[in-house]
């Protein structure tokens, strides 16, 4: 049995970006350039894994001709259960005009009860080899709240769980691995409840990283707290990446922290080391020009270079 | 041998429309309603044929896993050739503040020289059997302007030709049965062509149908012009269906209107009878709450009141 690290995508996306001069609500546009891939934030996870060399192993539901056209793009090892709902699209519409993405992020399809049950099968029969599950993502309609935590008992690998809202509060009280509560488009939501998910979090003893985009990130673990930042001139770049490329690279530089910490978790790496790498892994993919890619070269200078205190 | 209208869509769509509360540029929308349907005008056209119990074939072509999504939507009997691209998506943002209609149009897959010969042996073929042959909407990249003007020597059944631009007035010099402008998202740009358009008609002896929006329409033929109008009464709900649900039903019209005319021409109506029962029959369309769909009571009474008058 060789282990691997277990990504789970329960609402995986076709994520479709169109490339428009300047949007004009109310109007009709060609669309100039088309790209297509598969998405869903365990999806992304596995992606990233998969560059760095890890072994990984993709799980999920996935339904109708949608899904298939994720599977079809998969670069990773995958055991989906099939629903009969559609995955879901996501569309982001990139206007070059002013640099403005605008995201249309369908629910996804409801997953029936047996669907479900089925799932779960599956999960106790992958995790049982995994040394690392990663539980990534919104829910799917039809799922519980609970769905997160009830995978996190069944669970004997370490779980890392990167969600928000309620699923993240029911996660966390089925106490994970760690948590990473999604800093990009929900930090409004999250925002005024972040120290009390610390708190939280301390109470229960659950590391719990969180990212702070171009200035680096926090690690909160029973053992103490950590924040990392890069060097200066490398922030103010993260900084104008961000800006200038909208939302979509701030969101691959939280799929490259998750991803960095489920393979320091693997590797057992000390908190500080461990919230290092995933600081430098991230900074190195929102610096990069293509979103979910990474110079390797600039990562490995970032390791050495990012500043870790203690809190 | 049993006769059918024969409809072409070489670059089909799967037409995506989503309801979002408003839609604001730069920010992210979750998607309150999804709805998925084969789309392309060809296909449009065959389904409000079917809808009138009219026998109908679809061809074109068709590729990937999102020409499979269309070909799964399809309402009638089908026979596409297969290309190696993939076909394209159009979505709809359907922002239900203020009922305002927005459209990202992909262009569609690059056709090869290779594909468009099995094609045309298709084309032959079901040409051979067919009454009217319909071919209705944009080509697709790689495919030349001269597109369908090939296919309307080809044809021994008579043409109906429903495009816009290079392609249309390529078509025009083949001598089809009958030519139906766009005259919806395409009205601005035919717009001022229009007299040099009818113009081009007569001297070619090809008769041509435009569609005046919720005016009615009008038909000019070597043998005469007649133009076709609703009751004011009807004018007036038109008017209003058009504004408060934007451009969809404004395109459903579209294709109601070239229906209605491709089943004309195979029963060999006289042309103000014609034109009446696709006056008739688009603004039942026009008037119906769901796109694409019509009340056959308000057609069948709209197909008596509908005025005609010789120009």
């Amino acid at each position: 049995v060789v282990s691997v690290i277990l990504t789970v995508t329960l609402n995986p996306a076709l994520d479709v970006t169109y490339r428009v001069e300047a949007l004009q609500p109310g109007h009709p546009h060609r669309v100039d350039g088309v790209s297509v891939k598969a998405g869903g934030k365990g999806v992304s996870v596995a992606r990233v894994l998969a560059m760095l060399g890890e072994r990984v192993l993709a799980t999920g539901l996935i339904g109708g001709l949608t899904g298939d056209s994720v599977i079809a793009d998969l670069p990773v090892p995958h055991d989906f259960a099939r629903i009969t709902g559609e995955s879901r699209r996501a569309v982001t519409v990139w206007s070059t005009s002013d640099c403005r993405a605008t995201l249309f992020a369908e629910r996804g399809p409801t997953v029936l009860a047996s669907e479900w049950s089925v799932f779960i099968s599956g999960f106790d029969r992958l995790a049982s080899v995994a040394e690392v599950v990663v539980l990534a993502g919104s829910l799917p309609p039809g799922l519980p709240d609970s769905a997160y935590a009830e995978l996190i008992v069944r669970s004997r690998a370490p779980v890392i769980l990167d969600a928000a809202d309620e699923p993240l509060r029911r996660g966390l009280a089925a106490h994970p691995a760690m948590i990473t509560p999604n800093a990009d488009d929900l930090a409004a939501a999250i925002g005024s409840d972040a120290a009390d998910l610390v708190e939280a979090c301390r109470e229960l003893a659950v590391p719990v990283a969180f990212t702070l985009g171009p200035e680096g990130a926090v690690l909160s673990t029973p053992a103490g707290s950590w924040s990392a930042r890069p060097p200066a001139a490398i922030r103010g770049k993260a900084a104008v990446a961000g800006n200038s490329t909208g939302t979509r690279n701030a969101t691959s530089g939280g799929d490259a922290f998750t991803a960095a910490l489920a393979r320091g978790l693997a590797r057992r790496s000390d908190p500080p080391a461990l919230l290092a790498d995933a600081v430098a892994l991230s900074t190195a993919s929102v610096l990069a020009p293509a979103s979910g890619d990474f110079d390797p070269a600039t990562y490995e200078r970032l390791r050495t270079a990012v500043e870790v205190r203690r809190l």
